[in-house]
């Protein structure tokens, strides 16, 4: 089949591009693989590799597989080795070992895997006899690739750009180990907890037939069951043209185990076939009668002849012989009895065999175009509580992903002496592998283990250590100065021990967006004035204010500043720029610290007021737009179900929300308040009592108002768990209408107490309204559109009318019994008494037909945020203070979504249209980049567009067509590039490139 | 090496004779293995198969292996196939799968495998390809069996004659699949709960080099740790001349598991060996280090440079991978550390590779000649109480062995036609199997669950059926009558449906001893007089007396009779005698029953007296020798722990038993008595109580005195589990010793709160002094020995001078925590209020010199008691009534052990001097046996002896030699064979012979 043609095959202009691996581990498997074509024999894999299916019978596809969790229970690596079965047997090292011995004992056998994480580890511990017999197995498609990433992906609480990233880095270790056929065909989300619309439509792009998983609502399950709609087709976006996000989804019977009496692995205590009649409890009949019983009533709750069993579950096959000795036998039996007129066939099957069946059934798919949240096993149980947990890990995830998309593009535009150079030898695998890891769906979810949390974030600071020299690497090759560099992690609570102490140093703020940046820029100092120079020896603008009360707290023995310096830093495109600081003089800051709330905050572009009884925020004003409306906020907690109600035994915990009461307890009434104003920076600070302080904060440039939080340590002393949430209540005629982001990208409608797809029966009034929020969420009527951007994926939701709330903070004291075995009760480190945690809300109020324009930059601006680099001393003399890696800003509408480095002489970057169609009059229209005139240091000398993991060729991506029930609108054709440099950008379009590129002189 | 040489080599005569096969499902390997010598190749396996090791370091044999229970919580064909996992995650086919596969990968692992009664479940399983994969495993010393039976019997509750039965059946097995290389070189007891002398006597005598278990007394343990006396030379008889009954027995390190944190199973939570230094928990060196700790510790309890770690455990390897994975690296990792000067070398071995590093080692060794019970792991934890638990089921498998050795002779004497012949096709085969698997140290020993109790019954009762048809097929042949025959498997409760309702019958009785029987015949009937004719058509005294209460109480709706006919039937050496039955009257019978105890019962040989007040037993005399002893009798029961003490929290269980207070609680202080008393029969019927009676009984012509016990349903309504015993306490004075049986054959000698080889700290004063009783015990001052011959293994001891006590039954409500998982409560089948238990107990007064001449073939007839078999009306005109196999009975002091079909026209015999040295002045000398004079219908025309197990020829087995520390006796050769013909017996000794066979014409 010609998509099944070599990736490599087509790029003529840039053959050796492949060849070669930006990943050292991949050297000997890429470099072979071109010279060894011979031996990636696609002819028999694929779904040519399918076993047949006998016409009008009844065809089970039993699927071997096994889930293995990037962590959970256990780390990554205790999962990969077997260590700690103590907590959780689990050893997939034994899998992998054990399967493959198991495939090659019988050719009728089949297996999928699904988490390149682990199964690279394996495969780089393997002699080449067994990497050879293994690369048979999966050109003959015994062995096959589904899903392929890193891992298996959380959907509610991770970022389109992460998600994109480790699919990359999964899908390449296959491509490059095992080329064509090593490509998986189906995408499998089988454990996640609900199923965003943006992840669908990503699989998609990246070129997946088709997509299973496991869990959805348990009212939806049964609706669909009843109308035979467990098989559908999501048509994930409304952007782009029908068929390009749509995706064949299917819902898998058992979630992903057997049916109930045939799991024989070695964790399951069901009776195995029994089957020499000298011996005691013969049960083949038994089993036979049942299996035909399990096939016939699953049968009834789908629309064709073919059936799915998925025959494995959490870290089964461990010892495969017992799965497979009892398969064989199954089908056997099974099949023995047509001879007296059965009509189930049994077979070995894959996910893509099964989906090569129902394709060729040729049927009609009903349409879904809303997303699979929330997700609830029962009336009480809606796991909408992971939207939050863990936001200490959520931000530092997002945080993190930042710094490798920092640390890609230096990489690049430092050339090779980035990964070696002055300050030693690095690299960006090590964060790329760590984020890659941090997305699974036990991961940043914050569903593990607090020992596994403590893994995650320990793999992200090792990955930034090793990122850190190719930076400084990189910003030494570009400015010509190997000064020593420090990076100062803490400046979230205001700690940096080198801007504490120095008289004298200069701070390089580089920015990783497309577009220049403005930056608000906050370091702990001690001295009262300072002088701040930009990259041309211009004094900018600054303030010293005094450290606020809360933030020492929270900053505890990490720093010792007393002020804080504030200057707003401008950075050009995919550059830096460097600003020199030194001291004017000690003693108290000018601006003076006044007691209790101003009238009002305000630069030129918004106005808050603040009721001066409460302390509390009382309106918001557009400056520009004239608009005002009233908004208050305050901070609240839902008293957490300890499992111990009439109703539902159900706790709150990791993953499950329940609230005991719909009605949250108010912190505070009113706020201690102070204020700081002077024309760079206007702030209120609040103290809502010992645990929960706010800063409501306005620089002189920013069009959005900044609401800094800060929670925790959550008191437990009263035996409650609480689940802190922050509300806004506006004065906007929502009317049970909100709206939130998928994965940070296409926005979608929600409605209180209601459900797209099926008649809700609302049970719980406020976990079952809860929705991920990724990076926005907003509220509006006809006037006003207050959009809400995050910091960090968060829970949220819209209870009441004009009202907006996100949840900030958990700590719980149950159990959830979802298996994590621990309450969410975060205490590690430095915050013993429990966890406090920071971060932002930035609030624009404008007309709905504005919003875009206003919040899709931002968020950018949020998630990508400038990283800043402290050298001791003014900038050496001669170095280049400024840098853009670009030729010119691209439009505010295109996204520079990866640069990274790809071969020794290639490049990977995507381009990004960040606009939904219709959402922005300016900017919802297409646009044109100019792939030649791209960079200002590098000459692009080739390029190949591919798909959307980098995987495959964009012209040999040729996915199976699926029709809905409902008439599809005619396929448009996508506009024609003018040319071969020259790309266009449809809303909401992302296009992958490898590029050739040589240093311009 | 010559003992290699093959079995069938030497046997010129009788070639064909091993070539045939007496089980149908060993056709193909036995027909094709002499045909395919070379295929057996001896050069590489056996001790010649062994790794090198290293001199002056300290060498570390890791022994991989599984220890495989033929049946405990769950039954054996549970276990095989991982059936029931619920109860135990426990699958021996993958266990064997797997081992299997992990071998084949790597030639430098070994494995020892035990248990033929799985292996053989497993090898018929296999294809060829298979089969012969694992053939050259076993030729290349790969895969070694050790121990090698059918199952690890119990040693406790064992009687030799199945003991070596079920050897002889597993070891035939691994002789005829797999040749020399398949012959256990080692014995290898690592669970059994105490060791037994006359098991190593017999593992002497079947040829293996060396001995090794697992358990013994905590006390011990410690001493020999000190002493470096945990490997020592157990001479295991005081008749045999040794070293035929010497036996190297070395103790494990561990019991029979790996050193604490070395246990890689996938049942285990030990840390992998974590070798990728990209990963996390790297613990390369901690585990070296580890490892060197334990080595150098285990070094220092042992005197030579080699130890031995046994790498695995109970059902252990089920996924072997896990475990070779981590001992390939091991062995890899500690090796390596040589070169930087550590000196242990680590190396994959088996226990006779290691038991030759230990005779290379050429020491002495002490010299142990008592046994190892009983074990108490703990001061109050001493497993004393299986030697009752379950008596009913230690009563049927000892029933059950007669009637094996009663099928297996018919089997021989009726010729081809018993296994086809009028009543169908039978088979010896199943209840061979059916005993074997019952000699499980979890099986007859009564440790076992509940259901897997019953299955083993139930294996039992089917075999029997089998049985049945060759029994009833051979009479046939023999008597030739084909006339329908019934057997009354519940005469012990006198219930049998025939006898109940016929007016005419013949009876008849099978002895299968080689010297003629006289048996008191007892049926139950409902007429009151009777006419017996013997075989000759002599009428014989008979008489019929009223059923007991007590009777018609145990035996409940199984019948329906009032009265028992009581005769005297003698029956000649293996052979038959036939009765014929006939009513005369009804009405009441003649004998009358008086209430109140008499004065005394007796007849020619023996007096009791009774207390008139009492009721009880007061006296017994000895008529022949006039010697007379007080006598009393009692019944008591031992509160059993509950393991709610402050000392301990044992509490009493299957295995352990533990009374509360050293002093029993007394059922009650007087019997309502009642008599019978007439020239045939004096009987004197207690009743103790409403669940404890008995009658004591003497027949005209006994010279013991009967006391058939009835107890049950123990009643626990009080919350109080009870150990059951019967006391004899007598004016003999004892001084603290006794005298109990191993394993039914040699005496030892046993001492109050004393071991012979460590100064005891006594810390149960009950428990700590039982001992088992398997077929016999005694007490004895200069003039009077009172021996006590019983039906089963029961538990007893000494506890005050003159007295004896056994323990008869046990209802408990606590489980011991030895891993059974249920109290001893036995309630199911037709006493679901509570286990009755019926048994005899035979008592002979004597003096000491004498009393070997009664109590040795009193026992014998014990153990094989007649067959009664029954046909309705009279005998058959023409039909043979009565039939010896033998030309003449053998000599009182020798019994045939063994006589059953070998191949088509060959025999196994096994003749045994049944009295110890010294013990008889009579008959402890050396006897001939003519083998050609032996058989009345059959010729002999061929002979070649035997080991004791029949898997290899005298003249070949040639034991590694051990040096005692102690000066030796200089070896005395034994006496020489007057003739190929004529074979001399000496005290103790047991011969065996395959004979060729033609029927006399």
């Amino acid at each position: 089949m010609s998509h099944d043609r070599c990736l490599y095959s087509n790029m003529v202009a840039l053959s050796p591009v492949l060849v070669l691996t930006y990943l050292s581990y991949f050297h000997s498997a890429v470099l072979s693989f071109p010279l060894d074509q011979q031996s990636h024999d696609t002819s028999s894999c694929g779904y040519k590799s399918c076993h047949a299916t006998v016409p009008n019978m009844l065809n089970v596809h039993l699927v071997p597989h096994t889930h293995d969790d990037v962590g959970w229970l256990k780390t990554v690596d205790q999962y990969f080795y077997g260590g700690r079965n103590d907590i959780q047997h689990a050893g997939v090292q034994y899998i992998l070992d054990s399967v493959v011995g198991q495939l090659l004992q019988n050719p009728e056998r089949r297996f999928i895997y699904v988490e390149t994480a682990f199964f690279y580890r394996w495969w780089k511990n393997q002699p080449p006899s067994m990497q050879k017999a293994v690369r048979q197995l999966v050109d003959q498609g015994r062995l096959e690739f589904v899903n392929g990433g890193w891992c298996m992906s959380d959907e509610a609480t991770t970022h389109y750009s992460a998600v994109i990233d480790q699919m990359t880095l999964g899908l390449r270790f296959l491509n490059d180990t095992f080329g064509p056929c090593g490509r998986p065909r189906v995408a499998w989300h089988i454990d996640p907890f609900g199923h965003a619309r943006e992840h669908a439509s990503m699989f998609a792009q990246m070129g997946y037939d088709g997509f299973f998983f496991g869990r959805l609502d348990y009212q939806d399950r049964t609706n669909r069951i009843r109308t035979l709609e467990q098989e559908l087709l999501w048509r994930a976006s409304e952007s782009l043209e029908p068929p390009y996000a749509d995706l064949f989804t299917g819902i898998l019977p058992n979630g992903y185990n057997p049916p109930k009496g045939f799991c024989w692995d070695q964790s399951c205590d069901d009776a195995p076939i029994m089957d020499d009649p000298d011996l005691e409890d013969y049960n083949v009949d038994d089993v036979v009668q049942r299996f035909a019983a399990a096939a016939n009533s699953q049968a009834m709750a789908y629309k064709t002849k073919h059936i799915i069993m998925t025959m494995g579950s959490d870290f089964q096959y461990e010892n495969a012989n017992l799965w497979y000795k009892n398969l064989d036998k199954l089908i056997r039996y099974v099949n023995t009895r047509q001879a007296n007129g059965s009509q189930i066939n049994v077979l070995y099957s894959t996910p893509s065999c099964y989906l090569q069946e129902l394709h060729r059934a040729n049927l009609t798919w009903t349409l879904k175009t809303d997303d699979f949240f929330p997700y609830a096993d029962d009336a009480h149980n809606f796991w909408t509580g992971y939207f939050t947990s863990r936001p200490a890990l959520k931000r530092y995830e997002r945080v993190s992903n930042g710094r490798l998309q920092t640390c890609n593009q230096l990489e690049v535009l430092g050339g090779p002496s980035s990964r070696k150079g002055p300050f030693g030898a690095g690299d960006s695998e090590t964060l790329r592998e760590a984020m890659a890891v941090a997305q699974h769906h036990d991961a940043v979810s914050g569903t593990e283990k607090q020992h596994v949390a403590n893994d995650y974030a320990r793999r992200l600071a090792n990955g930034w250590q090793h990122c850190q020299v190719v930076v400084s690497n990189s910003l030494a090759a570009l400015s010509g100065s190997s000064a020593g560099r420090i990076y100062c992690d803490n400046l979230n609570v205001s700690a940096c021990p080198l801007t504490e102490a120095s008289k004298k140093f200069s701070v390089n703020v580089y920015n990783s967006l497309a577009r220049p940046v403005v930056w608000p820029v906050r370091l702990p100092v001690n001295a009262s004035a300072y002088t701040v120079l930009d990259a041309t020896g211009t004094p900018v603008d600054c303030q010293v204010v005094p450290m606020s009360e809360a933030t020492q707290q929270v900053r505890k023995d990490r720093g010792y500043a007393v002020n804080e310096l504030v200057f707003q830093a401008q950075a050009p495109p995919l550059g830096y720029s460097t600003y020199s600081v030194s001291v004017l003089q000690n003693g108290p800051p000018s601006a003076s610290v006044k007691s209790g709330p101003p009238a009002a905050i305000q630069n030129k572009f918004v106005r808050a007021t603040f009721d001066p009884a409460t302390g509390l925020l009382d309106s918001l004003t557009n400056l520009e737009t004239q608009q005002t409306i009233r908004l208050t906020q305050n901070f609240y907690w839902y008293n957490a179900s300890d499992g111990k109600s009439s109703i539902s035994d159900q706790a709150s915990g990791a993953y499950i929300f329940r609230p005991n009461s719909s009605s949250p307890f108010i912190i505070s009434c009113t706020a201690e308040t102070e204020s700081i104003q002077t024309p760079e920076l206007q702030e209120v600070r609040q103290q809502f009592g010992p645990w929960v302080s706010q800063v409501i904060r306005l620089h002189s440039n920013s069009k959005a108002l900044e609401m800094e939080w800060t929670v925790g340590p959550v008191p437990i002393a009263d035996g409650l768990g609480k689940e802190v949430i922050t509300r806004l209540d506006s004065s906007i005629a929502s009317s049970g209408v909100f709206y939130t982001d998928s994965n940070g990208r296409e926005v979608l409608r929600r409605k209180k107490d209601f459900r797209p797809t099926w008649d809700l029966r609302q049970t719980e009034p406020v976990a079952g309204n809860y929705y991920p929020i990724n990076s926005r969420a907003y509220i509006k009527d006809d006037k006003d559109q207050l959009t809400v951007v995050t910091d960090r994926s968060q829970g949220g939701s819209s209870i009441h009318d004009g009202s907006l709330e996100i949840m900030l903070h958990r700590r719980l004291l149950h159990d959830d019994w979802r298996g994590v075995g621990e309450p969410l009760n975060e205490m590690s480190g430095v915050f013993p008494l429990g966890l406090v945690v920071r971060g932002r809300l930035l609030l624009s109020l404008t007309p709905p037909a504005l919003a875009a324009d206003a919040h899709r930059p931002l968020a950018q601006e949020n998630v990508l945020q400038p990283l800043l680099s402290f050298t001791e001393g003014g900038p050496p003399p001669g170095s280049l203070l400024e840098f853009s890696g670009l030729q010119a800003a691209l439009p505010p509408a295109v996204h520079l979504l990866t640069l990274s480095q790809w071969g020794q002489d290639s490049l990977l970057i995507r381009l990004e249209h960040q606009f939904q169609t219709k959402e922005s009059k300016e900017h919802s229209v297409p646009f044109t980049v100019n792939l030649q005139k791209l960079f200002s240091t590098l000459k692009v000398v080739g390029v190949s567009e591919l798909n959307l993991s980098a995987n495959q060729w964009i012209d040999e991506m040729k996915r199976l067509d699926w029709r809905p029930k409902m008439a599809a609108k005619p396929l448009r054709k996508p506009l024609g590039d003018p040319s071969m440099w020259e790309v266009i950008l449809t809303p909401m379009q992302i296009r992958t490139f490898i590029l050739r590129v040589a240093p311009r002189r």
